[in-house]
């Protein structure tokens, strides 16, 4: 009856494996360092709001007035320079890469990706039929020649790119290359579709200026989310783009759901004109750095010699290369029967090869550090049990 | 360049004539009969809730537990029995149908709908790339004699219905149309799509048991929202659906947006609970009732003889057959030169032909008794007046 009821690409939609863990993360017993999960400990109270009334009716498919005006100031500081109308609010960043992926992708269409990337990226450009290719990234982010060559190649439709602190390999762009990049794109005329969720996150001094930035004619969609660093259960995320993309972006939110809950942008704008907002960064970069610096110590201890990262200058996850012949899913159900969760890096590549089921994502941002020590020395045991069984 | 970068069917996505219109509405001295908007003297204050907190992390894609079960109560109580995990809540009914939408059509599909229909759905439909093709509606219904040989041409994927208080129309299905279609679609196997918004709206003694409930085999949807009765800015809505369906509906919420905001789930969640809802229900009857009863009596009083309609027994709007030779477009531009604006009938036509420029939608929802008494009297002055020129 499915196959008869369903589209083709509805049938293809694949279980996403990282819902049914996180199914497992409920539970209390389980420590957990599977999801992008910000810590509710640090996150704000809501705001009184005086009219609250005002948000009761149907708004405007754009978003509020006053938070697109608010979202405009933010990315400008960031180097994205925009008027208040190039501004969209979704729900979260998600809805945003969807809505974009649904105005400019189809069956007939390439996009090139770094490789891992963002696991949801693949699903949503997936569901549209397109083809995803990924190019080969360092950790100064994705190769230009590389690129070049995929451009030459694939004529893609766009390029997606998370340039900081990305999910889930937490590089870093160097300045270099996001010049580099941009330079290319407006080159060849690509789209960029660049996601920032993390932009706030950051520990050390590193450059995170957008590529965006740094465009000149090449066409662009900007995507940034408040879920990292206020309230996810608010699903409030926006995109920002070049004039020509915004009746379209408008056309398909309208389409989708009308307009975004209008009491969480509501409570969203107040908080921002509260001026509590850069103390609230201040303080989520301070205990994050540290939990950060937890997960580095204990993989230090546990781990030494046999897994190799990069510390990540920001964001929320370690991107851990296991030992040759250690597989990630193996890794995973013997971790969980000691009541550990972690996450496979095999869903965070779009082309899986033999070398994709060798990586874990370990979060630090919801665990103690008690509680990664443990997890850490835990999972440090699985691995040298599954190396020994090998031998 | 917007040729290159967008999808055939996103370069074909129609501006919106109700938006373009809805600008209008929101200037002081218009009086609107257009938008679809709940009237907000009668929406209540928002509850208190005790445990905000919960809602500030991420939440499950479903929908709220406690939300769910609600929803299933609800509908359970118009005839559709289901468990609680058949219930998706959704950023109101917009994106139930945007969502089954996308795992039920493409470019191959047709979908069958009544003639006229909600004009959002034509307009997520072709986003699809599916075919509409509309089926011969009277008051009584969509005619099944129709049904069947539009089924037996087309070979549909689903049909779209809206049985009561449709919108634009304002018709309610017989009990007999019911039974008659639902065995229809059992014999044939087509999914039924069924679209239940105005349910609570219903101000005459009227059978309003939803097809689903006669349903035996067929494939089913039935979606239903909270922004006709309560707080439309809160974006919650809900499809429910038959089992199989269940787990496509999950995935394709959590590629869309990763679930709804929970802010929103948990203030209506709080509010039914409050007890508070059977009587605002009764309240919102009592006022709407005298709404439509006031249009009545004003375009009895101004249009008597000149234009048609049926007293619609339930929802927000009278369609109103203009005098033959009187086009919807002219109305609507030399009213709006008078300050009143009112929707043309053109858009909820999928497939457009010469008689579906004569019809107005007048919603009488949001407007107080007065102002429908002024704005019927110049439409009925536009409307002779553009006689008079075309004799």
């Amino acid at each position: 009856m499915l196959s008869k009821l369903l589209t083709p690409k509805a049938q293809k939609m694949e279980s996403s494996l990282v819902r049914e863990l996180l199914h497992y993360s409920q539970q209390p017993d389980i420590l957990s360092l599977a999801g992008g999960l910000p810590d509710e400990k640090y996150m704000p109270s809501y705001p009184a709001i005086e009219a609250l009334e005002v948000s009761q009716q149907y708004g405007p498919s754009e978003g509020e007035g006053r938070l697109r005006h608010q979202i405009a100031e933010i990315v400008k500081e960031r180097g994205v320079a925009v008027e208040d109308n190039q501004v969209l609010v979704t729900n979260g960043s998600q809805q945003a890469l969807d809505l974009v992926s649904r105005i400019v992708l189809d069956e007939n269409s390439i996009i090139l990706t770094e490789q891992p990337t963002y696991l949801a990226a693949i699903q949503v450009f997936e569901l549209q039929g397109a083809q995803i290719k990924d190019v080969r990234s360092d950790e100064f982010g994705l190769v230009p020649d590389a690129l070049r060559r995929a451009i030459e190649e694939y004529q893609p439709k766009a390029v997606y790119l998370i340039p900081n602190f990305q999910n889930p390999a937490g590089h870093c762009y160097s300045k270099r290359r996001r010049v580099e990049i941009a330079a290319l794109l407006d080159e060849k005329g690509v789209l960029l579709i660049e996601d920032d969720p993390y932009f706030d996150l950051c520990y050390e001094d590193v450059d995170r200026t957008p590529i965006t930035h740094y465009l000149e004619t090449a066409p662009w969609v900007y995507m940034g989310s408040f879920s990292k660093v206020l309230w996810p259960g608010m699903r409030t995320g926006y995109v920002v783009s070049c004039e020509a993309l915004v009746p379209y972006l408008v056309k398909i939110k309208q389409a989708a759901d009308l307009h975004t809950n209008r009491l969480g942008q509501l409570m969203i704008s107040e908080y921002l004109v509260s001026g509590a907002y850069p103390e609230h960064i201040k303080k989520l970069r301070r205990v994050y750095a540290q939990k950060r610096d937890a997960m580095a110590r204990a993989i230090d201890v546990n781990l030494s010699g046999l897994v190799s990262y990069s510390l990540p200058a920001g964001g929320m996850f370690f991107w851990v290369k296991l030992p040759s012949g250690v597989f990630s899913d193996r890794v995973l159900r013997q971790a969980l029967e000691r009541k550990v969760l972690v996450l496979p890096g095999l869903p965070f590549f779009a082309n899986a090869s033999e070398l994709s089921d060798g990586y874990l994502r370990l979060s630090f941002a919801r665990v103690s550090e008690e509680d990664v020590s443990n997890a850490i020395s835990i999972l440090a045991d699985v691995i040298k049990e599954i190396m020994d069984e090998s031998l």
